[in-house]
């Protein structure tokens, strides 16, 4: 659990590109956000308010997240110095790097000096369980995807605010370094060790109200052969009473694998079911997520067409459009 | 690369089902056991010759391999001393055991004082990639189960033992840890870290000549839920161009989930061939391998022969009645 509120790091991040992790967390926690600190030369601006730490401090921030990608993976020096400062006066920090806090020396001194936690999100924390397969209480929604990044985290936190809008229980279940940061929590599933990824997801989504979802963040693709046994192991720690298909109609093949195509919806919905049905019988299709962001507007609302005619379930693009067809689909299971 | 031939250590293993892994090896690699060292009151006995260290270095042991799982995961004191005195001597030691032989301090420093090597071959000393997908040259061949522990393994290795008679280039590829202690080599699947899981099975069967199979270990089982996702990464890591059902018919529900019924033959093909093909178009489920251990030898064969029938494949059972059918599938393709 990471403590909020965030002060956001961006660093010398070249471009709002590199901002992805800290435009997350304005996003979709727009509380956790009390605003932002930049280094000279940083070519991103979130719109929040420049803030040095001791004003952040002061207005209640806990928590330095590192909300910029580098590429080189690299702390850099001229990090530290803020990074450093930070954890004197009392901060924790939190990152989603390769290049762990852990393993920077002046980083670990100065945050056991100081008393401060270094999170990084990359690296499970928790001793899992092996999925045992209990049927647990409360309901639970989980996006598969065609493919990879194909908005499986978007579609599943613009359901959960929509719900918490409608006055449903609805709770974000991140199982991603970027969903971790800007919800605080969550499990790091790719780094996982393999039989502890299913009992990972359970110990996620633990029993819960009847009438409460998890929205449970996707990983990978059934269809993406080097990430398919994550998907696989979401599929059955999850037991999900109710899927949601995500598609990006305009990709050519499957990311990072140029030799495969990506599969139709409906192969998609024909193989993520019965094998959904393995831990939860009554486990339902109820809607499509498109992600339309190459597409202009008539093409994306004729595609969303064509897919509700196809399928035979409401379909929309969450970001573009909104999420109340999901949404509604799950009020009227 | 665990050095071999073996010396099989039986500790104080109260019977014979303690002694499994040591069992696989004199069963599978008779070659690799040159003979047995156990301590007082065990209660296992391969039939081998009981040598002491000294004996069988002379007839040219290169490793002490702990053939023992002990209930408890301890590596008691008593079992230490002959640990240490190998290691004097010059053996390295190999174990599969969840206690790690490197986490015994007294161990770590013989081993460093006498140069030897331990081998825990439960956790993986590779870096693995992530899985390209890219079409290997070589043939594979993966037996997938309607549940766990379901003859997999056993299969693999029956096929490997009659195709290198047959003269067929055949290679056992050992993904679990009693495979890589009968073998002395293979990746520990159920250990990596999720994202890479794929890519150690790409790793283990590398390209290869065009008339070569790779025999690849199984794990767990698409319907499975605890260990469903280290099945997938097999699937589509390994690209295999053949699958063998495997099935005990008399199981009551699956492994450790008192919830969950085994699936059909029927139900296992129509579920694992379209993901296979999703890696190799071309994959075929060649055979049926059936665990008859607990049926009569007259139940075992109608069993079979309605296996015949209905799936219109081979199918034996390969401990009982030999893997030949299986072989001639795979060589008839």
């Amino acid at each position: 659990m990471i403590e909020t509120p965030y002060l956001l790091f961006l660093g010398d991040a070249p471009d709002m590109l590199a901002a992805k992790v800290a435009i997350g967390i304005r996003d979709w926690r727009p509380d956790h956000a009390l605003g932002q600190i930049r280094l000279p030369g940083c070519g991103a601006d979130l719109g929040l308010k420049d803030l040095t730490l001791a004003e952040a401090q002061a207005a209640g921030a806990k928590t330095l997240v590192i909300g910029v990608a580098n590429r080189g993976g690299v702390i850099s020096q001229a990090w530290k110095e803020v990074l450093i400062e930070a954890l004197e006066m009392g901060y924790d920090l939190a990152s989603g790097l390769h290049n762990l806090l852990r393993d920077e020396g002046d980083l670990v001194a100065a945050a056991q000096t100081y008393g401060g936690t270094l999170h990084d999100v990359r690296v499970p924390t928790v001793g899992y369980p092996i999925a045992n397969g209990v049927k647990r209480s409360g309901k639970r929604c989980l996006a598969v995807g065609t493919d990879c990044s194909v908005g499986k985290m978007y579609t599943a936190m613009a359901m959960e605010r929509d719900m918490v809008a409608r006055g449903m229980k609805a709770t974000f279940r991140a199982t991603g370094q970027t969903g971790i940061l800007i919800t605080g929590h969550g499990v790091p599933l790719d780094a996982v060790v393999a039989d502890f990824m299913a009992g990972s997801i359970e110990y996620l989504t633990p029993d819960n109200e009847d009438d409460h979802w998890d929205l449970i963040e996707g990983q990978g693709s059934l269809f993406h052969v080097s990430y398919s046994g994550v998907t696989m192991a979401l599929i059955h720690g999850g037991q999900p009473d109710a899927l949601i298909l995500c598609h990006e109609p305009t990709r050519a093949h499957m990311r990072g694998l140029p030799d495969y195509t990506l599969p139709s919806l409906e192969r998609l919905r024909d193989t993520a079911l019965p094998l959904a049905q393995v831990a939860n019988p009554a486990c339902q299709v109820v809607g499509v997520s498109v992600n339309t962001q190459h597409m202009s507007e008539a093409d994306a609302k004729a595609y969303l067409t064509e897919v509700e005619a196809n399928l035979g379930l409401p379909a929309t693009d969450p970001y573009r459009f909104g999420s109340d067809k999901l949404v509604d689909a799950l009020a009227a299971m």
